[in-house]
């Protein structure tokens, strides 16, 4: 049977998501483009490898050339310094939008994070209409994604679905993780849901497994397809015997982005 | 053990799912009286079959007598011309309705459609509340029937659940019913649980499997007690390989209606 | 300065309020079109006189030749029997559009009723996107033709502001009245903004006037630049002095439609 | 492995669902202690006993020292004349919660009800977030522990998890609690989750067991992760044949508080 | 002109409020009860003094014999150790409704408080059906109050308008109150409006006046008829003067109770 | 009487707006720091002037030293080519808020823009929470400056005023105009408004005069105490006069956007 697409670019490639995302999208695609700062040693068949910074507006607009579908997992993973987000988020995802516009890519799945929406408070119980409330100059810049592949959809109709990654860890590492882990599995059935779906245009949706606690609203994601399979409940035992109760009154405890919003500014420090 | 009901009247029980729901339903009544403007031939001794036009008011009214509930899928199944529209859905619907009155029918199962919000986008994620948004005038005549039914719950108190079907076929014939898909078994689910549930009042629900990807929301018909068993996905590698991908800006892409928000005027044809 | 209109039609114009249009809307155009079934004797010179039944599909459509707009205020203006609901507001309503769309009229204003919303309750509050819940066959005839203009706005591209009219009387009659009156003269001002207003696309509004008692939400009919100028207040101590207070558990005081949610039916009568 | 708690405090242990909790909750602490009215004469090595009144502020403070959980359901269980409802629900919650405060107990599981709601519609599908509409006295005083548990998470940091307990019975005994019945082991997983997770603030949740009928929303309460496993459907067949379909337009079919919305007043009986 | 009640009940009537109600409601009633703990000596010839405490069932229950409707003002008007407010508040409007029922008093206007809910914050714009969430023990005796009305309306039809007053002094005296001043003038025509209103049912409102600032949403209230006409905005260079601007991020600037959210337990202070 | 500040900087000083706001905005401060990439040459005897560019850092933050608030106009005010509307408004942004941080400046008000959210449509009413949804790289870096603005709230507790300026000109130009204008003097009205309301925090507003016709709703900016008192339907008749009807299905007509929905890739002009 015909793969659903020719080529996939799939950018971070080198990364730990990244790598189960070169596996896990391998039947959905003829052929894989691997892009990272940090070369990919072991490329097999069906795979192209491709070293440059997303701040490199000609080698990013270069890399999506042929390309079907867009896998952009690139860019800073965590909190950062202003200039570090600045250039792999924001310029970098600007330069990949306009790859997709100059060579016809026509969809695109997006790791957004949690940490667009950090700031709202689990008794809120969002949705994923609810308005951005970053808690990191990082969040800040995944609300400029999610901002810029809108306009990208209305205007030049490419679809992106924003996944916003909770806690995509290899298991549930601390009590938080209990209600905002997504396995790694669950993470590549989610990318691959959102390349396959029959209709995306632009998409919210949170990525999280199928944990028993759920404080957040994911229904208006649900033309996406996506069906968690692993939960953290498995290892509540073992978290519980290593970690202290949460404290219930702590900013930490009551908010989606967890530690970030204790986090301070990322330029302050070392200085 | 005591079947549910003594009597129940099928309009339109000589279509396609007409014929699915005459055994489908059998569990459920001593008696099944089968209506349809073609005869039916092969009645079973628990079933008597009726032919009359739902315009015709008295054999309508007629047909009404003795039944503890009503499962109305007759009238126009399609877009039609407004003269047979009006005759089969609106005066014929009237009919039944007045027929249930007179004689004490105290539930209708009624076959709504998809096309009575089918000018509604994926996107909007509706639920069963909003505002009817009619793509077709068959569309217009399922939206009086819900209003119709409406009243004669508030003021005759004859409960009434609305079931808008979205795509009923033997199986997924186009990437849209990967979402729209209404499997024929599933679709007697769905009659047979709003004919048993304890509480219906007057009540609209969306049609529809267990398909993965959901774009609409049936929370608000969660008291009629319909779990769907069936699901588009089995078939997503076949209409996969018959068709191409939706055009993403395409309007029949982004409507619930799909291809009927670009019908033109039944009446216009063949003029 | 130039009239934004050349040629309104009014259907209904024979009426208590069809009277008050007829001078209200003299100022929007140069030529005003009266329709109804009963003559008008006393036509001005900028205005045009038709005598038909809106059942009359022929006829309808023609009046509706070389017409800019239409405020359709005809066909029942109470609860009838069914056949008469049937003819002059369903078929003719049908007649009306399909005037509009063969001879380009490219908005319509039309009288609907707080009939067609009439078993919703004051104490919910609703808005202008509720469900419909009609409290009579006549408010079940508005709910369809606020269904088929809808379709003749997604469809066909004809605008529509559907006026929920809630109780359009000389001076309050009654206490529910001081909060449903909508004065002659602020009628007039919202069927002029309707049909001035910069964009209008299908709206559904309530028709009140200012009264100082406010159980409904009007405020996605904003577009439509509606501001009233009546208020019922003034006549509140005279409607006290002749009425009882309401009960507070009856159906008709906690109902939007009044008393009309207590009507027989109309098929009933004098049978 | 080490067991959640050490102390766990049971209100109204004696009762039927006190001595399903004595088990249930055995695996999540070294010690539970038992309250009610009633002595409890098969104590087992873990359990603790105490006999003492709800409205003894004294004892009842007390009795919440060394704790780390309370789990309270006592109080009057139905409707009971206003004295009865004062001292037990209102003047006793109090005294659980005064000693919570001084004794630094930090997670309260409260057996709220139903008729704290009951007076909405089945037809509302309401939420968790709904506002209160008590059908008893005896809902009323839930209402006013809702409220004083909210103040005591919000002013003192003691998380609550209100329980709204719907029909929990042994087994579904008419045909209302096809959609409202619990069953005690749901009940008992409920209370569980409540315990464990991992944050709770102050939570309002509906306590259902999975039956297929489902008419409230209870989605805003899925930080607890309560997994209801029973339903009432297995007994659909026997409950029908027991007894007569509901009455659609009786005031207990249509409200969730079922018959308590018919009760007269506490005080009036026997006077 | 007849007035519109014969004999209204005043409780609370010694207090500031309470001597603006006696002169505000003059003009409804022929005759006024006044009801406070403290002797009123300047009895005009229309009013009727009691002396009683409210929690004194037999005296209260009295004091709404031959009464039309009840403005209920009485109880605790701050936070006050558990007791007070068991009695006063709790205790006293229960005899209040008793009262009510058992003398046929139709309508009730009931001085909520602003410290039902004063745990929300002002970003969150809340209307009148969001949850309760007090800040203090004699807003929690407030929401009991609220559901008790909610109660006798539902099942007795004794309707209820309760005003959620936030804070009613002679003049703005702190920038909060820039935004949540009720001129003593306002609170008359509120309760004005309360009384005289066409249906009331059982309702929330918020007590404010036409401040510039407003930061929650009264339109749910709009069929009370309430239309302030004064605004803390004349008095805004006097409190600018006098105060200094708010620690936008104190719990007491961010919430709508104010400072109530940082008073401790009142049982506490003096032991 | 003392004035509200000591200094307050203006950004986008010399632009049209700018030059409003130094007049509008001299009695709220003492000193009125003027900023813009073009020198100011008739300063008063309270202005200072500063000449740099956003995108200079050091420069940025140090013209928010000594400073009490910051009206943040400048940065591209149309659509501009990416490096543009990078350097100009999300670098720049970025820097004036870290001189805020630095500084310690409490409050900004931001002049951000309709085009945030200008592929919304007008029929879909929406309110200051609704998702953004851009229309232009303009209006994506809008998007930008909210969401960083919205960080620096929740982590550093500087409160801003997003203001989505819709249409300020001197006088409506236009059709659309006629719903989205803000006269210059309502202008400087919102941003007084939203520099001395009692509690900002993080605040989203719709920038617009009061029009007659009002497809948006900004009731969840009425903390801010913004009172518009100007409106566009004095100027209705000229616009007619000069302009045509809009075509009701234009893309043009129907999103808040406007023409903005129509540009082409900024990039790619004279390219």
């Amino acid at each position: 049977m015909a793969k659903p697409f020719n080529r996939i670019l799939i950018t971070g490639a080198a990364g730990d998501l990244g790598s189960k995302l070169r596996k896990g999208l391998a039947p959905l695609a003829n052929h894989i483009r691997l892009a990272d700062r940090t070369p990919i040693n072991d490329l097999q068949d069906h795979e192209e490898g491709l070293v440059f910074d997303l701040s490199d507006e000609a080698a990013t607009i270069e890399a999506t050339r042929d390309v079907d579908a867009i896998v952009h997992f690139g860019g800073a993973s965590r909190e950062r310094v202003w200039n570090d987000v600045l250039d792999s988020t924001i310029r970098g995802s600007y330069h990949i939008y306009e790859g997709a516009r100059k060579h016809g890519v026509k969809r695109v799945v997006y790791a957004s994070s949690v940490h667009a929406i950090g700031y709202h408070k689990l008794e809120s119980h969002i949705d994923t209409e609810a308005p951005v409330r970053p808690d990191s100059l990082y969040g800040v810049s995944k609300c400029f994604v999610e901002a810029l592949s809108s306009l990208y959809w209305d205007k030049y109709g490419i679809e992106t679905a924003c996944l916003r990654i909770f806690s995509s860890f290899p298991e549930p590492a601390d009590r938080r993780m209990l209600w905002s882990w997504l396995s790694y599995d669950d993470c590549v059935r989610l990318v691959s849901a959102s390349l396959t779906a029959s209709h995306v245009g632009h998409s919210i949706s949170f990525g999280l497994s199928d944990n028993r606690e759920k404080p957040v609203d994911n229904s208006k994601a649900g033309h996406l397809g996506y069906v968690p399979q692993d939960s953290a409940d498995p290892y509540r035992a073992q978290v519980e015997e290593k970690t202290e109760p949460l404290d219930p009154k702590a900013a930490t405890t009551r908010h989606l982005g967890g530690w970030f919003v204790e986090l301070g500014h990322p330029d302050d420090e070392g200085s």
